[in-house]
Order: structure tokens, then sequence, then C-alpha cells
């Protein structure tokens, strides 16, 4: 998907939601367990019920990889039955060095077909550019992630000749000379606000993921104010906020009713803000 | 496995060798594509033919992950094909949030019951930690890479109190208030030999895990005469150059004269050192 599709797909649903399918087998309601793939299952539901209020599904590999082969299956049924006009992220957050990376960017984009994977940034240049010799496919950069450890090295301050720069925002200058904003997004997560206007002045134009809304405590107004450009420029996530709204057989339901709640306010944000 | 057991091992066999089974489905023999399962079919000829002259094997998941469940399979029949007296490490360079990271360790210590995972250290110490709740396995936290892109971030110098610290020394010192070196091992690659004294004052008792030797150019006699400590300290892998040493029949063969010379090499530093 290109960025002025996806953006189109904003335009059209009045949503920058990405509902996140962190499926866990222990979570899901009890009556799936019947089901002869329980996560396939709930997930299709969650897909049926969210599809109208999100523009992209972000599945966490580690949910299924849990799992093992059996797990590999599911993940792989669940990217199958998304429809194609959604924009789909394998968070998977691999990286690796050039040889390796490829085969993961094979097994995502080829064999997989997600429109897009997080990549960590640790091991450089060449660890990256492997993932972006796919057309029309996307690396979303690890630069400042939502949880607690953020603060150990992403914060760390670099030499550099410029005054005071944090360690994520080398990483974010550096990448631009990789992949300009058509192939490359950031992670960026939603407990940081007070940093979003540092970032945006370094990738203005660029699409930031910003997961750590709700389960984690970041708050959309702040980060849709602070972060927003004119094409939008937010995929902004929540997982269990909606995938476990209920643990009954309203799941679905619940998901949709929290869904639509979020789109409803960030309906309200793209009508201020572009 | 302890590092006293891990010691044991390479006392008794006289090699700190690693073989790192990177199985490339269109890199092995043309014959074996006849198995039913032609990647585990070539493991274990590798594995029966090497065993005797390496303590450790090591799985890079990507080349797995790149068939899909199939390649699941294969990875998880590799390993209990392995005899448990062989240390066991999955490459999988994984890290996230702290519940995800816990799914992660879940995977590869319980369902597969790896010895170890490689780790990325870019999002800091609650993405590393869910690794350490496991008795008797270890993280081996990526430190200094052996590729190019190693020079892109982790070569940065970062401010501190003491005198130019490069990123990954700041990460070899903080992530040892994490575990100690009965739990945590560093990658350090083979093609930075000029800085192994540097990082052995950091870690002097811990295990490094070298890769980079062979196809990547780092030299054995300088990485063993700087690296090793009163316990070895060292696991150096080879990949492609013990598991491609022939691309016919012979192939087994060929890699246990490639793996044997490494041995013999190593035996001799052994002596010298310890």
């Amino acid at each position: 998907m290109t960025k002025s599709e996806l953006f189109k797909q904003i335009t059209q649903k009045q949503s920058y939601l990405c509902v996140g399918l962190d499926t866990d087998i222990h979570k899901i309601p009890p009556h799936l367990h019947r089901e002869q793939d329980p996560i396939f299952a709930f997930n299709c539901q969650i897909i049926d019920a969210t599809i109208d209020y999100c523009i992209a599904y972000k599945i966490n590999t580690a949910f299924y990889e849990s799992l093992g082969a059996r797990g590999w299956e599911s993940l792989e049924k669940t990217l199958a039955y998304i429809p194609s006009s959604i924009f789909t992220i394998a968070d998977a957050k691999r990286g690796d060095i050039g040889n390796t990376s490829a085969l993961y960017a094979k097994a995502f984009f080829e064999n997989m077909n997600f429109d897009s994977i997080t990549v960590a940034p640790y091991m450089g240049e060449d660890s990256v550019t492997p993932f972006l010799t796919y057309s029309n496919k996307w690396v979303i950069l690890l630069a400042l992630t939502s949880n607690k450890g953020s603060n150990d090295f992403q914060m760390l301050a670099v030499n550099s000749k410029v005054d005071e720069e944090y360690l994520f925002e080398k990483i974010l200058k550096t990448s631009q000379s990789w992949a300009n904003e058509e192939q490359m997004m950031y992670v960026v997560g939603a407990t940081h606000p007070q940093l979003f206007q540092r970032i945006r002045k370094i990738v203005p134009q660029h699409f930031l993921l910003v997961p750590g809304y709700g389960a984690q405590g970041g708050d959309l107004q702040s980060i849709s104010r602070l972060g927003m450009n004119k094409e939008c420029g937010l995929l902004v996530n929540s997982s269990r906020g909606i995938i476990y709204a209920s643990s009954e057989k309203d799941f679905a339901q619940k998901a949709q009713k929290n869904a639509q709640a979020i789109a409803e306010e960030m309906k309200k944000y793209l009508q201020e803000e572009i």
C-alpha cells in the first residue's frame, strides 16, 4: 500500500485507528476453545466487528509464536482473512545481519504479504535495508517505544555537533538516508507526548505508529494534536482495550463499541487538524 | 545449563566452537529435496558429523520462519534432535514490551527448551528481564554485532561521566544490574578484535558469543587471545564455513572436516591460555 492510498483510507473512514490483534489463548472467551482454531475464530470475529472503524491491523508475532507451528498457521490464516484495503503490520521487531534480514523480509513480505513490519534499529543500516527492496512495503522502525525501558538507552544523549540529541533522534535522522516517508514509518509511544513536537521537527512528513494508547496509559487528544500532520501521519494502536473489552460471548460487540468510540473521537481531531 | 556445566563441556571437548544451523533450503544439496523434511534431514546429518567438535548449536530463526509453519516444525524437530549435553542458542534477536517478551520467553524456553536466546537491547530493561525468570536459561544480549551496520549506532559516543563511552559499552554496564554472568552473555562480533580488551575490562567473567568468524572475516587467533578468560568465556560461531563446506552428497563429511580443524586450533589456544 502506498502513502496516498493509506491517507485515502483514513479520509474515507475518518479514522486512524489500528487494532492490535495481540490474541492470547488464555484471554479469549472460553466458548471459543471448542473451535478447531480458537485464535483464528476470535480474530475473524474481531475483524468483522471492527473493520469499519479502523484502517490497520497490527499482528504481534509473539502471541502466535508462543503456540509454535500451530500459532504460526493461525497468524497466516488471520492475515489472509484481512481485506487488502486494510493496512497490515507484522509487529515482529526483527533485525539481523543483511543476508538474514533478507530472509525475514521474505517471510513477512513474500510468503505472508504483510504491508509492513516493525524493525529494531540497533544493528544499523544493513539490518534494515533488506526490508526496503520490496515496492509498496514499509519498514516501521522502532524510535521511541512506549515501555518504561525506553528510558534506558533510547533517551541517552549522544555526542553530536548539535546541542543535546537523544539516541532515538539520531536514529530518526540517520535512517532518513535509508528510505523516505513513502517507505519508512517510526514507532513513537503514546507515553511520551512531551516529545511529539521535537519528533515532528525531525520527521514532519512521516507516518508514526503510536502504541501505548489505552492499557499503557497514553492520551489520544494529546497525541493527535501534537502528532498529526497534513496527511494525518498517525496510526494509533489499541490492542487490549478493544479485543479484551469483554471476556464473554459478547466480546465482538463490545470490541466494536470501543473501536467505534475511538473512531468518533478521531473523526473530531481529523476535522480540527486537517 | 549452568555456566560451570558449560565450562565442563568445553574442557572435555577442548573446543569452544558453536555451529550455526543457518540452514537455507536453496543451499542444501539437491539430493536432500527428496526427503520429507529436507531442512531437518540436513540438520541431523550436520549435527551427527560435528557433535564431537562443538559445544553449542545456534539456530537462527529467520531461516526457518522464511518457510512458514513448515519451517517452524523443522526448527522444533532440529532442537529436539540435539542432545541435552549441548548448549543450544535460539538466535532470534527478539525483544518487546514486558508482557510480549514474556511470550517470546515462553515460546523459546518452555515450548522449545532452548538453553538461551539472543535479545536486542534497544527497548531496555523490561524488554529483557522476562527472559531472565527461567532458571538455567540464558539471555545473550546484542552488544557489538559483526555487521557493517554495527558502526551506525552501537559505536556512538554517549554522554557520561567517564571519558568517551560507546553505546554498546553503556549497554554492557547497565545490563549487569539485570543479571550476572550466570545468566547473561553478550554478542561481540569477531570483526572487532581491536575492541576485545576494552570489552573484557567491563565484562571479565561473562561468556561472549562471537559471530562473524569465517564468512564475515574474523580471525580466530586474535579473538581467542584477546577474549579468553579463565573459564574460556568464548563461544565462537561458524555457520556457512561449516554447513556449506560442500554442496554435494559429501556435505556432512566436509562439515566434519572443517569443524575438526577449527576445534584443533581451539585446543591449542585453550592450552595456552587456561
